[in-house]
């Protein structure tokens, strides 16, 4: 096992929260400091929404939690830290302030990243000693779930830094995006700012509320904005004529007075009641707490979606979670473990348990990772071939709900030519058997789509396995 | 059966082609001119498109499609219509010419509906007798995909016409946002325009490439924005102080020079060359029809997870599907037809077919319909009652592929008591059996959680369904 990475958290609001859960949910130790008195709390918080929301994202269950602990000073927080993450509130002189102190007691080789949404690197490194240390990652809320952090260096930070730094970054799941040239604010919170002011035009002149704001955005182009950019989209739209073509059509749009990006609204008091009143209206039957419930499971069910795709998003947390999988060795004579996770939001139905066809799933997942065990996994298949189930049958003993971890134990009862027959246990925290399944696949050949012989390695590791299973007394067959 | 109500396209590029498939799709007659000789061969690729993602959006079938005409003139395609939606290109003076044609030949009752991005109604009513009639009526790429469509009324319309108009619009599943105020490019298009703007200048000065935006947004807010828009993500950004605090905190930025916002990139010849190149480097190693194809995916994978949560456009789906359900009265003596639909792309695996945890979803929605049919639907479920599968088998007889249409035939084979026993046959197009099931159910108080006896309505209810399949043979057992 390599030893645990040690992250130290210095600010702890919702952004260094995120940042804490992120850390800790991925196995690494973190160490918090923070003076406000209320900080233990409000990073519980948190850190029951990341505990719930985070883990689901994954068909594997995620590294063990890190050991967390709250600091009384920011000295004992960074000591042997690999990654320190500044989070306080948005001053220069703060930040110079905090940086300075970190630099006193940080480990030589400790990355120090500052959560800025609007500084630049160079801002923050001034009169420290080791400016090469210290870079921009700023993440978005909330951190324990999206992944984007802009990582901006400055010409003091050393490539091998940047490097390193993007590659712990990967490693709890993240995407860095390693911004070239320093900007104010980035670029994510500059595309952001753009809406924010025409969206405070279009609510000050009357033309729109907020709750008619965000339907514009959630009913039409945030849709797309999940999987494709700005960019990509409009290259569709330009159609066979590519993106010349788009921009010519589109250009002369930028020498009409359609906006009022020209001018900023002023933030009057008249303007900030407006939009509370209209905040209050659209979202005020909700607490924060609930809003937050709700954000996480959307964003899970969305993810996920883009999961299943291996789009987008989806790229990143299959290849995280091809990382973080446990290598399983199986043991003669002992069934084998095929899958260890949590229960999805996006797996329970209307009886508000988890629906009858995902147990079907966790044995169909299951039965995946028995064929992995005997060299019929990815490889195999691209290859032309594959077991294809031909029988299933279920006997439901427990219900089952989001967030609850679940184990599946499997047995193979049959293993020999084109033949793989499956016994599955699904076991609940308690070690209860929820659900008892039992399986027959046959081989097939992917061009053909029919049956035939597995190749010899295969029915080697197969037979093997299934004599190793011999002995054992299958699960309740669910007849 | 009401009768067919007629839509009548003018354009028939990407906007007026979406149009023509969202129309047709939902059980509208479609006639559509448009005096460009390539109409048929681009609105058969849009079509295309549309008949492969849309039906993939909803667990029911879609209504039977109407008839498509392609007409030689205008005067033809508006005769009889009860929408005529005008999508030729941004010329205000084009735009008169073809109302002022409109007018001529419509229909006094039908809405007259322009999918102007640009210009305000009051600017196309001008020189029109029928003002009252026309409205701005903006949908999003891909129309028959993306809900949103921005009405716009101006003072000449009256509330009745914008009430019909939006009603219309509902009925082919779309999301009509009524905009009370006229302005240059209504909502949606101004902030586009915004973020478009700021993103040319990244481009521009070197910052970011097209390829590292598109990252930005897509592996960021862009993940918010399909199920919260820019306010109530704020809102939740402010924490329990609430929507007064952020704006407190975010409004100094406002007087930050962050922004080339206060001016316009020139589009000079190296810029466009610039984005070109970053366009292609991107997104150049495939053609259009493969991007739309992977936009659909997502988008219709995305919807579909949203739909699931019913949240944010799963709301809008949800509804929708509601209104196109087929009301299916049981047929003494005949199975239930329980199950008719499409295939959806998030339900396929590795193996390129129907993953097999999908037909137990297809046999638990059939066991849903059934319940629905005896009186123990949503109501029934919410009055604190519900029956829970303790037993399934299947039987896998042949593969299935997204965008396959499959029906499922159920007969009750046992109904008394708590017991409710089914047997189900899924049919592909071809008529032939795909699969087999059997399932077994236990009626439950949803309070207990434990088994009950069903309400005297539903226990009537479903001997007399059992009565009346007695005389049928049970599909294959599945055994």
């Amino acid at each position: 096992m390599t030893e645990r990475k040690k992250a130290a958290i210095l600010g702890g609001g919702v952004i260094g929260g995120g940042w804490l859960a992120r850390f800790l949910l991925n196995g690494w130790d973190v160490a918090v400091h923070d003076p406000d008195p209320q900080a233990e709390r409000k990073i519980g918080e948190v850190l029951a929404n990341a505990r719930r929301a985070l883990p689901m994202l994954y068909e594997v269950r995620l590294p063990e939690e890190g050991k967390l602990v709250f600091c009384e000073t920011l000295a004992e927080a960074v000591a042997d830290a690999d990654w320190i993450q500044e989070s306080a509130p948005e001053r220069l002189d703060l930040k110079h302030a905090i940086l300075a102190d970190i630099e006193r007691h940080a480990p030589e080789t400790a990355i120090i990243g500052s959560s800025t949404s609007g500084f630049m690197p160079s801002q923050l490194q001034e009169g420290l000693d080791r400016r090469g240390a210290v870079l921009v990652a700023h993440p978005f809320n909330p951190v324990y779930l999206l992944p984007l952090v802009e990582v901006v260096p400055s010409g003091k930070n050393s490539p091998d830094t940047v490097e390193r730094a993007a590659g712990m970054l990967r490693s709890i799941g993240m995407f860095p995006l390693v911004i070239g040239k320093e900007i104010d604010a980035h670029i994510a919170d500059r595309l952001l700012e753009a809406v924010w002011r025409e969206a405070l035009w279009l609510v000050k002149d009357g033309v729109a509320t907020t709750g008619e704001i965000d339907d514009a955005i959630r009913y039409g182009f945030g849709l797309r904005w999940a999987q494709m950019g700005l960019f990509e989209t409009y290259r569709i739209a330009g159609g066979e004529a590519g993106m010349k073509h788009f921009l010519a059509q589109f250009g002369p749009a930028l020498q009409w007075p359609w906006t009022k990006l020209m001018d900023v609204p002023e933030l009057t008091e008249e303007l900030v009641d407006t939009i509370a009143a209209q905040s209050d209206a659209q979202s005020g039957h909700m607490t924060i707490r609930e809003l937050e419930r709700l954000r996480d499971d959307n964003l899970v069910a969305k993810m996920r979606a883009l999961k299943g795709r291996n789009a987008a998003v989806g790229v990143l947390l299959n290849a995280h979670e091809k990382a973080i999988a446990p290598r399983r060795a199986a043991q003669t004579g002992e069934p084998l473990e095929t899958i260890a996770r949590i229960v999805p939001v996006d797996w329970t139905d209307y009886n508000g348990h988890m629906n009858e066809s995902r147990y079907g799933q966790v044995f169909s997942d299951a039965a995946d990772a028995v064929l992995a065990t005997i060299g019929a996994g990815e490889d195999y298949v691209a290859a032309g071939f594959s077991f294809f189930t031909v029988e299933t049958s279920i006997k439901y003993l427990a219900e089952l709900h989001a967030g609850s971890p679940i184990r599946v134990e499997t047995v193979v009862t049959e293993g020999a030519g084109k033949k793989l027959r499956l016994s599955h246990r699904l076991l609940g925290t308690d070690g209860a058997v929820h659900a008892t399944g039992e399986q027959l696949l046959i081989h097939v050949s992917l061009e053909t789509r029919r049956a035939c012989e597995p190749s010899g390695a295969v029915r080697d590791a197969l037979e093997a396995l299934a004599a190793s299973h011999s002995g054992l007394r299958p699960s309740d067959p669910g007849r």
